[in-house]
């Protein structure tokens, strides 16, 4: 028996119709907000993730050779990929270009709970505007998305990059040399980050400064304690943020997103309920273009991992219908067979769902069938349904049957 | 500049609406079939596909070791994939299972018209019953899918595999030895395949007998001079399919499908306006998943080249009539900016798609803006507005203007 490689998933019947439920919700609140769909291929030359994250990365992602020698890699996240696509092709659009994108990311790791190799994400960028408004509208959208999945329990935590970087920077660290200190203070690894202030000639106030800021977090008021521009540029995209009807929100300054193209506010959703791998759903405002030879340009993103929040929305027992179908028909005697077949035809073109036996199954166990695939009604067609040019039509909760003229029967399903 | 990889393509805004569009018509009419979707890796272990097709097809598609050291490729079809996942979760579900499943596939060829490295596959499977109703059932999905597209100009050619199996086996030549032959017979190359008949032993009548059969096409009446059971069973498929209301159907027993595992009625779909290229859809019954390690299972599948069947669409001009977004919402001064977000809220929670100035636009730039994202309506938000709790509603195609108040304006854009 071939196995499905480690670490990936396949997804049955069952799982498919939650999945493509909530894929079909994001996409629609997406929409709603006005932005518009792209997408980029499954695999990229290696070079554009070694760009935006160093050539560590390699380590972590499904990198290979293809025929031709070149050096390429299944996709890590999608962010870099609609950067390249817009550099190429999307830079004459109207601005801002507000695009969002959906689809599997891979990334070579030892799998474990709520970490797959191949996974899916959501997720949105605005093109080519600086305002605090834009932030509010991307982070506004990963807000609608998930109120619109039903979860509950979950926090928008906001930052911005500028603070702490400010701060390094006063106390005489900054561009190059910044990055690591930020990144041991993005995994909250306190000790490491302070020897490395340290050695960056950083005096013990300037340290505990860096080290309290990042532990600022809670409702809005917590910024009353926090000077410059940075601070004030919070609030109003939180000011934006309540006026659009968003609640669910936190201020939380230790937001630091490791990585050297975030360029002020950051954002990240947690849902507590899944434990270690808690975070659902992260970004912030960017400039990445210029790394890929574009023109330099503002931009705010985010992603949500599909994957996790639907443990999240599992967690939390959020109630999910599903479809079945509507009609189950089912021929009694072998000469009633092709008339089912234009029942079932008719039904179909009509909108209906139906299904017919192919089989060739007694009526019992047709009906056993019909059940075990959450068919609402079977439609019996015999020699008696033959004659009058109409069909049984069953209740399959309750058991109930009547006789309907075959013409009748979509406009009676459709109700 | 960083290209996107040879034979790949991005999708933009417009074009993404075009195949999110069919994609979902399509997926609506395997639901109204009483198919449910499945999905799968985009990689798997390289032993799927060579055991499927042989260890000749590792030199057509994106083969690589993982860090691992395990062959892995990105999938070149998925039939394979979803046989494998039948046998390891999926044997104990009701039968027949009907599955569907869109994706991308890979392969590794020359990029040309109408041929992409990364592609895009709808397909379904039936697992579990050997009846013509079982054919007939996934040749309508194909014709169903086919017909809600609005594609005029394409021919549904139904064969049978046993035909000429039965033939060459007559005539001496079974099994392993026939392959190659149905394999050059598919390809239409006569002189070659009437060569390896000579080579195994068929005398002059048999092979003229053999090239003869694959040249019966037409209606269905060309089965008249066809002996067998196959004949009859291709004529039972034919009927039913006709109950269901489909037309556009041939009969054509040239169709080989060059492939092992292909066991009784195979069936193709050729839209003529893609020249060379013209092939959107093929399948047939056959007998996948013993070879895989699982029992043997009659199964009947297809799958239609996604990005070929748009190519016909566009050909053939049919309408599409983009979605666009109802409402953007423009504030005339700063004070009434927290007021536009407001309403940019209230609209998107009641289910109206809206947008909102987030560059702090003047009200001529962000009208000209409204028109370039085909916003039906602009809401303005300015003094006046703010002091009567109302909004204009301009209508962008005929310039009209009117006074709304704030909390009537989801019901009126909702009409």
């Amino acid at each position: 028996m071939i196995q499905r490689p480690r670490g990936t998933r396949d997804f049955g019947p069952e799982e498919m119709e939650v999945r493509r439920h909530f894929e079909d919700m994001m996409r629609k609140e997406a929409a709603l907000h006005g932005f518009r769909e792209v997408a980029t291929p499954i695999f990229e030359h290696t070079e554009l993730f070694t760009l935006k994250s160093g050539p560590g990365v390699v380590e972590e992602i499904y990198a290979f050779q293809d025929k031709g020698g070149r050096e390429i890699c299944l996709r890590p996240e999608l962010t870099a990929s609609v950067m390249r696509f817009f550099i190429s092709d999307l830079t004459n659009l109207p601005r801002p270009l507000k695009l969002f994108y959906f689809g599997q990311c891979f990334r070579y790791e030892r799998p474990q709970a709520g970490r797959y190799r191949e996974f899916f994400q959501f997720g949105a960028e605005i093109i080519g505007s600086p305002t605090p408004e834009t932030d509010a509208e991307a982070i506004g959208l990963a807000a609608a998305i998930l109120e619109r999945t039903g979860l509950r329990d979950y926090r928008i935590r906001i930052g911005h990059i500028g603070i702490l970087r400010e701060m390094l920077a006063r106390a005489g660290v900054s561009g190059d040399a910044a990055l690591p200190i930020l990144q041991r203070l993005d995994k909250k690894e306190y000790p490491e980050a302070e020897a490395l202030m340290a050695q960056a000639g950083m005096g013990r106030e300037a340290i505990d400064g860096v080290i309290a800021t990042t532990q600022v977090t809670g409702p809005i008021t917590v910024l009353d304690g926090v000077q410059g521009p940075a601070g004030a540029y919070i609030r109003e995209v939180y000011d934006i943020l309540q006026a659009m009807g968003f609640s669910n929100l936190s201020v939380d300054l230790g937001v630091v997103r490791g990585l050297a193209y975030y360029t002020g506010m950051v954002f990240e959703v947690d849902a507590p309920k899944l434990g270690a791998e808690k975070q659902i759903c992260g970004g912030g405002s960017y400039s990445l273009s210029e790394l890929f030879g574009g023109e330099k340009v503002f931009s705010t993103g985010f992603a949500i991992g599909f994957d996790r929040t639907l443990l999240a929305i599992q967690a939390e027992g959020v109630e999910f219908v599903r479809p079945g179908i509507t009609a189950y028909v089912v021929p009694v005697t072998d000469s009633a067979r092709m008339r089912a077949f234009q029942v079932v035809g008719m039904l179909r073109r009509a909108g209906v769902s139906a299904d017919v036996d192919i089989m060739r199954r007694g009526v019992g166990k047709s009906l056993r069938y019909a059940s075990s695939i959450n068919a609402k009604y079977a439609v019996i067609v015999g020699e008696k349904e033959l004659e009058s040019d109409s069909v049984t039509l069953r209740d399959m909760a309750s058991g109930e049957q009547s006789l309907v003229r075959a013409e009748e029967l979509p406009k009676r399903l459709k109700e």
